[in-house]
């Protein structure tokens, strides 16, 4: 039998004490056990095989990628929990620890399985194992990033006033999908004029306008390890205001990622860009947290925050993105994605760095 | 005050108890309710304001776009449960009921609640409302319709040996973004060959080859109302098996879709399909339902199953989509999103019933 690396150290990490369970329900984890989608849950037990359920629709693909797993199928005329708790009491399981439920699902599992099986959540365990990426999923962002540079150039050569800010999503997607990324991560923001004031986007239709922000925000799958990148332009000739708040968010940027480096408190790096905002008077339009992990999900462990307990760790892969978002004028946002190393990071999305777009 | 119909009609289902409430956190409802996304929970009262809370990142936009219900900002220092918590109190709400929750969440809530306000999770109420669409609705998810059904006829003429799949995908989606539909319901699926015999596909960037069966499956968003639609293809002359097995699947569906009006029930319509592809031998490669309802999420009630204990009613959008799946040969399937009125159906997909991709 020859595990995932990440299932074989999910299983070293429980406790020696037999007949513990571990049932994974949360899609981003059971691709990072099983390396593959469509799985419906995951039983992983310290001393047995694990066992993947696998609804009817989804079966013979389960089967046929997952060879070294059992698979148990659900019929469509089966309940998976009930079956999931036969299996358990017949294994005779004491401990069953769920990776993420529903109220609904934590009350029937509760109810069914009875007093001689012990239900707890843990939403950490396997959260905390994907923080620290590997070899083999480091290389596949790489190529989710490469994709999303080359999406970038588009942007820039593309933003013009006239154009759509649906057209400049169709241009950069095109390009990023010919090379074989054909997942995004999440929707793709082309958000411009007063619109790149919220962080979120506001994306429509609408055509941009000469003298327009606009931001950028790419990011693609993988197979399924996600990118993020974020450019902002100016279409047109920037003024001097856009040109200070972009020299102000680049700074902050490059400030905090000069921080960056194995051991280092992810609330330091987040307070070292909000310093470089707040020193030049913009510190109340810095509304989001300086950066999140990226992996299986686009966001997820560490998070730099003001409130994150993490300590940044050598494979980590983490954004750094500063922001200043002006009400009624408009906003600025730079991201990278980088790779934590011991004595630094590894830019994984990396250049265009002109504020005027190229076409204008 | 101004509301949007689906929250006058969520407060006009409320009992006329007074301080009972309604906390929604799933954001499909929150976008049906409010309008806009962005919001983190929406408190709904019978006899009060309606009250948005949402967090720092999202307030200005949150804030912009929903001008007739108030908006409590959550700050990066605030947990947004203890800001619910305190205002339930306030508010002497008795009943608060949540429309989902994970354990956790149920967990805290109770905890600090307290014993006088009574907590409890409905899941089908908002979802109930949501099966039956406005017209504004279905305006929106035809004009969605309409951009698939432009992408399905790229996807026709792009469909030949030698090009790889996520190509196809990328010619599909350039065409529907330029059209301004720039947000996927889903991951676009050009499953080829015995990778086609999976109902949710296996999209590589391998190439095409000849005589290969090309399954299809393609949904967009129209703001924040989605379609879908799926055709199969040959790249080449279809063999005879091949044509027989397209022409099962198509008989299924026509079929089904002529056996769809209000009042009929789900199941039925599901075993329409179910006995055409069974009559032929099929029955058991038939390996999923037959649709599910389609609006602000791309699956939702109500669901065309043999477990589905839905009447149809005027306003449902779903989709009829039968199947036959192969190992090791190959799938098909058909699928259209469709209107339920009174006396049938209203297609809102619909054409390029051809077999053999266009190119070839």
């Amino acid at each position: 039998m020859k595990l995932l690396k990440s299932l074989e150290a999910l299983k070293h990490k429980m406790t020696e004490e037999n007949n513990n369970g571990i049932l994974v329900l949360n899609n981003p984890n059971l691709t990072y056990l099983t390396g593959i989608s469509g799985s419906s849950a995951l039983l992983v037990l310290k001393d047995k095989n694990c066992i993947i359920f696998s609804h009817d629709v989804n079966y013979d693909f389960v089967k046929t990628h997952s060879k070294d797993l059992f698979v148990e199928r659900v019929e469509p005329n089966e309940n998976i929990f009930n079956k999931i708790v036969k299996k358990a009491k017949t294994l005779k399981i004491k401990n069953l620890t769920l990776d993420s439920a529903t109220v609904e699902i934590w009350n029937n599992l509760s109810k069914d399985l009875g007093k001689n099986i012990k239900l707890k959540v843990d939403k950490s365990s396997i959260q905390d194992l994907r923080k620290i990426k590997s070899d083999k999923e480091v290389n596949q962002i790489k190529k989710a990033a490469k994709a999303t540079i080359k999406g970038m150039q588009v942007a820039t050569e593309t933003i013009t006033p006239g154009i759509k800010e649906s057209e400049v999503i169709a241009e950069i997607e095109y390009a990023i999908k010919k090379q074989g990324c054909f997942r995004n991560a999440f929707e793709t923001i082309v958000a411009s004029g007063k619109g790149s004031a919220f962080p979120h986007g506001n994306v429509s239709d609408k055509k941009i306008s000469k003298g327009d922000i606009v931001i950028v925000d790419v990011g693609v799958k993988y197979n399924f390890y996600c990118s993020d990148m974020t450019r902002t332009f100016v279409a047109g000739i920037p003024s001097e205001k856009q040109k200070k708040i972009f020299q102000i968010v680049t700074n902050a940027q490059i400030k905090a990622m000069e921080s960056i480096k194995e051991g280092i408190n992810a609330s330091y790096v987040d307070s070292v860009a909000r310093k470089v905002i707040e020193k030049d008077g913009y510190g109340e339009y810095f509304v989001h947290s300086l950066g999140h992990g990226v992996g299986l999900e686009v966001h997820e462990k560490p998070f730099l925050s003001s409130k994150s307990k993490d300590k940044l760790a050598s494979g980590n892969v983490v954004t750094v993105e500063p922001g200043i978002y002006l009400m009624n004028y408009g906003g600025v946002r730079i991201e990278d994605t980088v790779l934590v190393k011991k004595d630094g990071i590894e830019k994984l999305t990396y250049g265009i760095r002109n504020f005027r777009a190229e076409k204008n």
